[in-house]
């Protein structure tokens, strides 16, 4: 157990010291009598028989909250004191919510009369526990215990009930949210977790998963959500792993009346970045820290180590951090791959961008695939090329390319099978319209997305094909080595597509990212880990643009004639390739001094008077042209 | 004067009945005393002397609203009528306010009692003028006359002010909007027109605009909103020519408190389309019609005619179509270039695509333009070169672009002075958005926006020249007719994607968009008007999809072999030509009947368990491999 003050609390007679005693040294941590810390003045008032007001007992508990926070500087402690008002609770509470624990000693009027009146030497006014009880407020959230049990059940009661929390909850089992749980419990925390309740559909779904992996044996499996929460040590750390979208919000206000001020809420589904943003301030007029995170490995990475990408409050982070940090895959330093990134949505942001890289990764393998096939080889075949791409072109994406080729069923290649109508999520879509609107052309991830969006016009590309198809015959002439050097050059330009958004995003947001630790914490468990991104960390130490690195200048030179002859042959022989093409004509336009956009500037003056300016100007001053 | 209820008020002796016989016979329309209406009941306590109450008035008051409803479907009327309080005046206009003209006869207790003692026989007792006085609400948006005027006086300031009434009015003269203005003047309208007072910056715009320009003789100038709105006949319509965005709304919040319910804002800027359905629903719930309208054709459209896309609320539309027609550009058959787009925001979806696909048209022209410098030409040359091109790809844009290349300043051509960063103005950015929303791939119209933006790097582009350039020789060797062929290509698919875009749109929103109708008012008075945009329009009565039109499908696969061969040949020299090289991919890509879209939906169930479905299986069952 954490450093805690647990107090116990309860009517006169109810055995607060009794229990307080024995609970202090059963968890071997110092015990205070809330009495013994009156000041003279109410001390002088209660001997004379005169009862205390709110006003005499404020300065006191002041004082039994002070004593509190002092001593938890240095460990747990047991404070007891009656506390009958929600009002004196809070004071006690004051600025250590996250760190109290509440037990209450309950029993009815005559159950307490009773235990006082056999105790040996006392006596109490039946009035004045009756003015007790009219003034107790029963407490929410406190662990209740009857006083009927004796001492010693108590005790071991409260201690299970203390010890038996746990250190982190996962809300939503599917498959990311089941693999992050064995990942947490395999790493030691004992965690909470909860999956709904819908009759037929999912049920007991938490209390089946637990019977399913031995590691999971002290893991809490919960649907109700009240229990769930309150299981979970405060402050609490509730981690969802539900639908992005509608369903996060719905997740969120269901929660909001269990959680306690400075409760933190981890939203690591792939959630849209300026929705994390709102829900952050939401939660933050709540008193309740929310940070949205970035987490990529997909199923597998999930379980034996994703990359994780948090941002929002980070003050907050570092109460998660350890749980997160641990999850993580590690770098080749055995450095986590989990490192907090910035405000607000900036996680989200972060994961959006690494997705679209991944969007572009994975085109670039479609395209070089068409065109393998189109020099004639089968999928095996054009495995071992890819095979052979490792020592260069290494990558999470080729590895997991060269399986799926080789896959067989029935002694036919899988892929070969597979509908070609590509799906997408979310995120390549959103990243595209953050190019836009940014105004930093990624152009690569628009491309891929647009592929998506064209292959799933399957019934048009049939008709359209019958249509336009001479069956032309395909005369494809490309050396392996002018291939690995088209698809690393694009590579190249797709990760400095990508980074270069964040970058704009980070300067536009004023969100002051680090693409060195970006590109660490996707050196391992994420899906577009790679030899290149392992390269990146240290280029981006010195330079915010890796088309202004030396090495990567000379190599993009090297590479440059191959792309252009691959690209210009393809296009010949009629082959779609998107991306392969952009990232030549990207570059090919960042690399042009002078443009041909003056025209434009010229025709937009001409029909509606915008204005242009000139290049022996420096002053800036817009000019307009009559110019009929 | 249109059909109008003319309202005569006031309180008793005020003159109502002469000025309403006067008036009557000088605009020959009948004449109608209130009092002629009371009921038998009414005119019972009345001759006891007894003063009616609002339970009396209700029915007398419904049966002269009647009455003037009847009277609208003829001609126009005077009634006279006390009508001292709001009620009363709300029961009168009730269902024909935007068809009443108020006149309130305004005069002081003690001038109306001199009036009243003056006239012959005529004694009116002072308590019951003082309860009069009382009784009276004195009304907004009437026209106020002084009773101490002579009765013709009277008689000719009303004919006047009721006369002199706008037809139309414009809010906001910029550059569109003083176009538009004497657009509508050339065409017979009288017209308002206002333009805030902005101290130092804008001041007197409307009136010295007024002085500037013959037409506008009858146009009233203001900078005073309220007296710009009384100006207008109603309903009004009132159409607002002012920076897209934030400055809408707030104009439209300073129009409302001035308006009547049944008056007609028009919205002819840039809007974003889901702003102007906002804008429609808020609007419908103060009872004042919106109508979001496209307006092309820049400064020169606006003057001479305009292409006009109004969406919205189709009865409101009837009542403006008479101004937006007449304004607009003829088509071919002298048919106006205006048509009722469809509901919400569709206007301004359609202006939208107009804007993304003139941007590719522009982007295609600098691609052109640079490819024809790189074999060596001068801007006069390459104007000659596009001269040529007018036969077989005629179009606005072609014909500013020769003009702009022959342009000169001081003995050298003047696009090369212009500064080659191209601006955007948010509408193809909202496209891009629009097609990665709508999954319709517009992939043209990103590249052109991505161009633009790429463009903007200057300082970035000169860097990456000076560290990437090899000063290799180009070997340019093209033909004028290659480079026609891919242009022309380029630019049918560059119309396939932005009618496809609005098709995808009409579908997904439920607008029921008529795609020839659109091609057809964008024949004239727009930007992207064009020979071949001429063709689309019987296209589109045959087909929704210009790929499978048999002359179109004819012309591409003529088309194709040359682009094929420009494309490669550019790519190959290293020009950078993104959107002709996206026209050939993309058409590639759609013409393909089994992509490698297939590869990609395997590496997605591979790490993310996504699912595939099978070409074999109709049933469009999922599947999901464990690939290892």
């Amino acid at each position: 157990m954490k450093n805690r003050v647990i107090f116990i609390m309860g009517v006169s007679g109810c055995g607060k010291s009794t229990i307080g005693n024995l609970l202090s040294e059963a968890l071997n941590i110092p015990f205070f009598d809330g009495d013994d810390y009156h000041p003279e003045s109410n001390i002088l008032k209660m001997s004379k028989g005169q009862a205390l007001n709110d006003e005499d007992r404020l300065g006191w508990l002041q004082t039994l909250n002070k004593l509190a926070i002092k001593q938890l500087k240095n460990n747990s402690c047991i404070m007891v004191c009656s506390a009958l008002k929600k009002n004196y609770r809070d004071i006690l509470n004051d600025s250590i919510e996250d760190k109290t624990e509440w037990i209450f000693l309950h029993g009815s009027f005559e159950q307490i009369t009773d235990r006082i009146n056999k105790r040996e030497g006392h006596f109490m006014p039946s009035d004045l526990l009756k003015s007790q009880f009219d003034t107790l407020e029963i407490p929410e959230n406190a662990i209740t215990m009857d006083v009927e049990l004796s001492p010693d059940e108590i005790v071991n009661k409260i201690k299970n009930e203390l010890t038996d929390k746990s250190a982190f909850g996962l809300f939503g089992l599917g498959v990311m949210g089941k693999s992050l749980c064995r990942n947490l419990a395999n790493n030691g925390f004992k965690i909470s977790m909860f999956n709904r309740y819908v009759e037929g559909v999912e049920e007991n779904i938490a209390v089946n998963f637990k019977k399913d992996f031995p590691e999971l044996s002290s893991a809490l499996p919960f649907d109700d959500l009240l229990e769930f929460v309150t299981s979970i040590q405060k402050p609490r750390k509730i981690m969802l792993m539900v639908n992005a979208g509608k369903t996060v919000d719905i997740v969120i206000d269901d929660l909001l009346p269990h959680l306690t001020e400075g409760d933190i809420v981890i939203d690591g589904g792939n959630s849209n970045y300026n929705k994390t943003k709102e829900r952050f301030e939401y939660l933050k007029t709540k008193n309740i820290h929310f940070i949205g995170t970035g987490v990529s490995g997909g199923e597998e990475g999930a379980l034996k180590g994703p990359s994780i990408m948090p941002s929002g409050d980070g003050e907050a982070y570092k109460k998660v951090q350890l749980y997160l940090e641990s999850i993580s895959a590690k770098d080749d330093n055995n450095q986590p791959c989990c490192t907090y990134i910035g405000p607000e949505g900036s996680g989200h942001f972060v994961k959006m961008v690494h997705n679209g890289i991944e969007y572009v990764e994975m085109q670039l393998l479609a395209e070089v695939f068409s065109i393998l096939l189109a020099t004639g080889k089968n999928p095996d075949e054009i495995a071992d090329v890819l095979e052979n791409w490792k020592d260069k072109a290494d990558s999470y994406l080729l590895n997991i390319t060269i399986n799926i080729l080789q896959k067989k069923e029935n002694n036919d290649w899988l892929v070969n099978k597979i509908l070609d109508k590509a799906g997408n999520k979310g995120t390549g879509n959103w990243a595209t319209i953050a190019t836009a609107k940014l105004g930093a052309p990624s152009t690569l991830i628009a491309s891929a997305l647009f592929a998506r969006y064209t292959s799933f016009y399957k019934d048009d590309r049939i008709e359209a094909n019958k249509n336009f198809k001479t069956n032309h015959d395909m005369n494809i002439d490309i050396s392996s080595n002018d291939l690995l050097n088209t698809y690393q050059f694009a590579r190249i330009i797709n990760h400095y597509q990508g980074f270069n958004l964040i970058n704009q995003a980070s300067k536009f947001y004023d969100w002051d990212l680090n693409l060195s630790e970006i590109t660490r914490i996707w050196t391992a468990g994420c899906i577009i880990k790679s030899d290149l991104m392992i390269e990146l960390v240290e280029v981006f130490k010195r330079t915010d643009s890796i088309l202004k690195e030396e090495t990567i200048i000379e190599r993009i030179k090297a590479l440059k004639p191959s792309t252009n002859k691959v690209v210009s042959h393809c296009i010949l022989n009629e082959l779609p390739i998107s991306c392969l093409s952009e990232s030549v004509n990207f570059f090919n336009g960042f690399t042009t001094e002078n443009s041909t956009a003056n025209l434009i500037q010229a025709q937009r003056d001409f029909f509606g008077a915008h204005t242009y300016q000139k290049i022996d100007d420096f002053s800036g001053k817009f000019y307009h042209t009559n110019w009929k």
